[in-house]
């Protein structure tokens, strides 16, 4: 048993980094109904304050368009379905992480593209075009939502130029010249909006330091430095419906945190804020480990501590509703996303509305558990047994020894784990059901809840302890709250004439 | 371990008689908001059909009243708060069985009163008002509600007029009287309403022998009869805030079922409707076993049993918004109500909820078990352990063999008992806090759930076996569905490849 | 002025054809939040029983995919868009008027495609591919919503295959091949699912006559026909935004209605139903027509009398989320929609909601009034001005003698004109915002709903007399309803004691 | 005609004090769903910021109990209903101005009540057990609802004590103890919560100086001084249903602001703030001038011009779920209500909606008129024609000069009056139905409306010009808003191609 003394004082304020942004699948999708509700229950649990998606100025939400008028082709901006889902995200209280990309097919310079939803990735047909659309959509931005709003939504320009998948040859030297366009264009509408780059995936950082450099020879506005960062290995199987990884080290990430985040103190612009704009185990829509409670036990670290590297990291995606590997197939099909089709939660979720729970002051964290402490001096505390082996066992047993004022405590612990709040098992003993029956979907619901078990505890000499066994892949929160007993205000009070009692 | 060999063939229909009727606060409360919500949520997970409830014409909805005309007194009939009552309860699924009392204080021929709302337990002063007043409000339901509606609506007539709290003296002529006046008036508005009563409570079963030879010598109509039950023992101890009592066993009541039903075949109206239009542990409002498990498992049998012998019995009642002593006092005080304070579910309230998942045909009953079979083959059983002794233990075994076609099928358990879906626990834990706060309150409803636990089966043979472990005073539902296996269409699949898996 | 003296007997019953079913915009769409609440308003205030639209088989939906199996390639059928959608639909009380159509991109024989989101038109390149999907399609919404449900259903196979846009070639071989294989693969699923088409527009109704000669010669199984009706001319001029159009007289649509129909009664299927599966004034997107009150005074009379011809006649569409020209481009663009962008009725939308007003017995019509009388007695009726021509003026004055028992009445009229009810002209005085703030859109919608103007009446000899004037292109819903006058029980009421009355 | 030049810089800001606070049926009817609904209705139409009513220490709600503990009797304070009330308040975004009454049973010295829910209106029988009280309840909401929430609540110590109905023998030295027994528990519980009072009625503004006196000279604390203003005259004529009275000139209110202001500002709190804690036409709760559209007109310039005299002057009510004269008896019996009945908005409420549009700069006012300018340079106005007289006729024209930058403008135009927004001419129609049918209802609310005009307006050299006509107490909000034009962004747009324009 491993005993965790939790000191009094705080040792720091706990970094919500984690919350800033969560990402999503292309902006086309937040015209549906149901994804607008996936979002709507994030929302309520959890409380991003950003959402970052691909999509913006693809021929689905149809921003860009030409029409002849005497002869002649001229543009023609439609913003009737961006006005909807932006107003949709302000309304749920979230704001747009704005991501600039793919190209419209009108402006395209060649026709490849990514997804099975097809974004076009090439650079533009011509940079004053492009120029004249990005000065409309922002200038469109501000009109409906007021200069102070928008100075508050980061932008973005595209997205992992690095890969030839999403930028036409990873041509370096093209996405520079991009960036410089855009970045410029901006700021014409306005010199205070946030704009930055190169939201490049890992694997390739020296586009971060040449980027930097890039910026400062060519006096290129740069607000924020942004990247990806996931740690699956190369398939080890892909089948229509699955595609099989094995995970890296979940050190792997922090690492990489740390270490672009140095690349960015050593460059010309030491001071930039650093977003990871995408992370996740692994960066594949159909692998499995995103629904199993794994996701949420390796995840938990991530959380803990990224905070302390980076500006912020956003979770690739809050939804399953997504199509970048076609419509989905199945109830579970291994899909980014906190909650699953039919809005049933994935254990990850749940790893976020823990998170949530947390006070402001950091009292104690290791590597499997972090305690904090709440204004109104309730304690609440998170652990997570991450086993990436095969086979039964590995519980792990804790004893905490918590300081909290003399006198009785009500605590109450909630668990993630292979039997609780898993609703992949459920399904996996319905039979694996692609598309389940409503009285299915009612049973997934219920059974991705946490369990909940309370007890009553009493702190003495200032300290409560607390003695807990974690299952393999268990994510457990625990909150202990000072009680105000109320008991001998009921006067004559006597359970044993209850009968059993 | 008690074995039981579950039969293919159905022995018989499962009577949905539980289903009925359920028991109301004064009509008066049914403008609250909270009251409202509470019966939305029970018809959700419920879908009672009646409703009945002290106070129709209580001075509180305010239905009679009288102006003076040209120095002439003359009856003002005020209908603005029963309609909106009724009209709510329609709107929500479930019909008024109505109850006519207490006495407009306008009517009132003394003082004696019932409640902390003081409702006028005398008869009136003056019988041809009364009648007036009668055919008054039912014509008003028939305007409003349609005859086809207002048919459908049983008439009763006041409340255990056999208790000197209820009427005044409980005086039996004067009963028999208010009786016949009522009735025939209801029966001017329109033949074929239902009329009944007497509605007394245990003890005084020779009323209901007399009452219908009276409806049989004086040929007034009657069309049911109506009694109440509980099996409570006189007050062990009584304090400001609580009620303590043994209970008596709960065969009890279904013998008084039993013998009441057998009454009235051998009177003269020997194919009478008897409906036990209250019921429950303690009649008490305030004894603290309505918040229990116990409370649950005592009545189980009841619900399994009780439609066999009555035409209906109404849980006294669905909320614990309820006023008869007093304001509650606490978020548990022990109410009557399925649903507590905050809307916050009890024990009992899952009971109903379990019965309602039953199917249509019964397969198997004991006095601990019910096991019954839906139209689409599935298996619904639920089991209890009613333990009324002190202390620890008292875990009872059981092993099932349920006839069920080859193959795999899903299981899902939930279960009620000390530990799971028992707010009244974790608010103890709590430290009894009369007035919860909101967070308190969303733990109270979180901790309101049933465990559910999930799992895969095999039939062979055509039975499948399940074996199960009850806790002192478990409730639980277990449902069984054949599953239909699409685990085969997934091409390559292989949990193997999943990390830790 | 003109006098109308409506008879006290009934003429006829009022045929409700109009109201069986409602064009939407191509299936995808009804994934989309605004869709559904477009949808779920014209339930509300209309209540049409089936919706039928383009796409079911259109790659966005996305059911026809394939994979790989060890080589070779197999068909996979994905039903999860399909399900959310029918499932909102039956949600909302609407039932799916199937058609069956467009190929599948992976089935398709060549590239031809309408619309902006690019249907394919062409055969299927394999007639056994196809087949398997029709079953599998069909076998899929017995599995999910019962056999039961699905007979309600018709199936129609394709749409306008008469037209080179949307058949390849316009081929009637062809189409007869498609119509047999696809129909007997539906009849293979369950005899009893309703097959039916040609599905033509109109200009060519000897595919009609051909069509049912075919299936006679055959043996194909046919249980309805449908056809479409627009009675706009050929495009007057055509801008990027707009569509000019005029339109032909509205008798035009009655006289094809009733042709169509002779021509089913001298085939060999005498007695087969006959569907409108589409009708408007112009067959364009973006023909301002349909947004005026013009389009509802010029639609009233195919309300009022088209049901005694056909079958049913389905409204092209009730909403203007729609993209079979682009994503739509303004606030007003001409858009088939009962509904506008941002939930805003049109006038044509109160055609239809006051249509859903009437009684049951119609007691007088021509061919600018209808009146009808309902159950409980009260009379409501609809007259209209339809005016073609441009210019002030050209009001109507029309006076009523209504049969109606003695004593006090209730008249209620409602009026959408130029004036009311006309958010087309309130935009235009805003400036014709594309996109119009939320502000702008409150006007609009406010500005959206009838004038309502009541009175007083009273009936002598049996009979009300109501004169009305109607402005150009009014239309004009009055309720008259008998009062029961309760003034009286006000004891010494006196109006005259007001201040100022 | 009249004609008004606006100057272009704003005279003042427009003082929005008469938003302040509203006031309300006793406390325990804000329990009900249809009096939250109202609330509801009138938060999003209006947003009062505070709301006042009778009623917290009324046994109905009550929090003032007795227990016997070991034979002594103890208080009980329950706070299960008020803490539901002001939950629903706070959620709902209005805070309560809380008034310290009537009297508990338990703690009344004698039998004397209000209203039909027999308010006690006696002193406390043991000033000490008030001072318990008063500590409890204060006490109670800190703990709950926090101290930077409470301290937003201003306190006033009982209702109208200068009457013999709400205190007993108007008992100026009683109120006067009263008062510092009650301000001194408050300021015990926290100092800076702020006290007032005296709360009275018209009629006796001596109690103002006596109160301020007595203040100063026992050092008792004060934070504001209350009163209440009413203009209706004796009654003349008095029914079971109605109370008939005249009204005085409407300047009578604003005298008694401006008088009493003045008695404050030569007292020794020279700057206390001075809030009208209640005011509207006639003080009775059956008065029918209350459903009037001269109640709008009468009381617009009151909200126009009563600000710059008073704090704050608080509409009595917002609804007419109110019981003081027993439970309404039709759907309009004079209730003060802003909204009757069935959530029917009466025209003063479109008054208070109507000036809740206004900008936060004043351009212009007079007796009958009042013109401001918003942020984004929109004008809005509302001009009255408030007649007293009876009669036909009495229209006013006015030609409003309004400044504007030269270009297309929007005039959106709302009306109450007789015809428009006024239900209780409608339901007079109706026969006055005491307790409507569903669809009464329905057409009570549909005529509840504003009518609602729009137009194009052009504005050349700066100004624009409107003229309107008021027919009798008719009530208008005018808003004009500069056009952006959009119309030559539509290609080749022709409207005149539509048929008929």
């Amino acid at each position: 048993m491993k005993k965790i003394k939790v000191r009094k004082e705080g040792e720091a304020t706990f970094n919500n980094n984690w919350k800033f942004c969560v990402g999503t699948g292309r902006l086309g999708l937040a015209l549906q109904k149901d994804y607008l509700e996936h979002l709507k229950l994030a929302q309520q649990s959890i409380g991003f304050e950003y959402i970052r998606g691909h999509g913006l100025l693809h021929d689905d939400v149809g921003i860009y368009r030409e029409i002849e008028v005497n002869g002649e082709t001229q543009p023609f901006y439609n913003f009737t379905y961006i006005d909807r889902i932006f107003d949709s995200y302000l309304e749920l209280g979230i704001r747009p992480f704005v991501e600039i990309g793919f190209m419209p097919e009108l402006l395209a310079s060649s026709e490849e593209t990514v997804f099975t939803w097809k974004g076009n990735v090439t650079p533009p047909n011509d940079y004053n075009k492009w120029k004249d659309l990005i000065i409309a959509v922002v200038s469109h931005f501000i009109d409906r939502y007021g200069e102070e709003e928008v100075l508050k939504w980061p932008f973005e320009i595209w997205n992992e130029p690095n890969l030839v998948n999403f930028w036409k040859d990873a041509n370096k030297t093209e996405y520079f010249k991009l960036y410089k366009v855009t970045a410029m264009a901006i700021k014409e509408v306005h010199p205070d909006i946030q704009v930055g780059g190169p939201a490049i995936c890992g694997g390739s950082d020296e586009w971060i330091v040449e980027f930097l450099d890039f910026c400062q020879k060519e006096q290129v506005p740069v607000d924020f430095v942004s990247r990806h960062a996931y740690t699956s290995r190369p398939p080890s199987k892909v089948t229509p419906d699955y595609y099989y990884q094995e995970l890296a080290d979940h050190t792997k990430m922090l690492d990489e945190f740390k270490n672009v985040k140095e690349m960015i103190q050593t460059s010309p612009f030491p001071d930039l804020p650093f977003h990871i704009t995408e992370y996740n185990t692994s960066y594949s829509p159909i692998n499995p480990v995103h629904d199993t409670a794994l996701n949420a036990t390796y995840l938990a670290r991530i959380l803990s501590e990224g905070g302390d590297y980076v500006d912020s990291f956003s979770y690739w995606t809050f939804s399953d509703i997504f199509e970048e590997r076609d419509v989905p197939r199945a109830q579970f099909h291994g899909g980014f996303g906190l909650i699953g089709m039919n809005e049933v939660p994935k254990p990850t979720f749940h790893l976020f509305s823990f998170f949530n729970k947390l006070g402001q002051e950091r009292l104690y964290r290791d590597d499997d558990v972090i305690v904090t402490c709440k204004k109104d001096g309730a304690i609440a505390l998170i652990a997570w047994n991450l086993v990436m082996e095969k086979g039964e066992g590995f519980e792990k047993e804790l004893s905490f020894t918590i300081p909290l004022r003399d006198g009785d405590a009500f605590i109450k612990r909630q668990t993630v784990n292979e039997d609780y709040a898993n609703p992949w098992r459920v399904w996996k003993e319905m039979g694996r059901p692609r598309f389940p029956s409503k009285e299915m979907v009612e049973t997934l619901r219920q059974s991705a809840k946490p369990l909940i078990r309370t007890s009553h505890g009493e702190s003495m000499n200032g300290e409560l302890t607390i003695d807990i066994t974690l299952s393999k892949n268990e994510l457990t929160l625990i909150e202990i709250t000072p009680v105000k007993d109320e008991t001998d205000s009921y006067v004559g009070l006597d359970d044993s004439l209850i009968t059993s009692y």
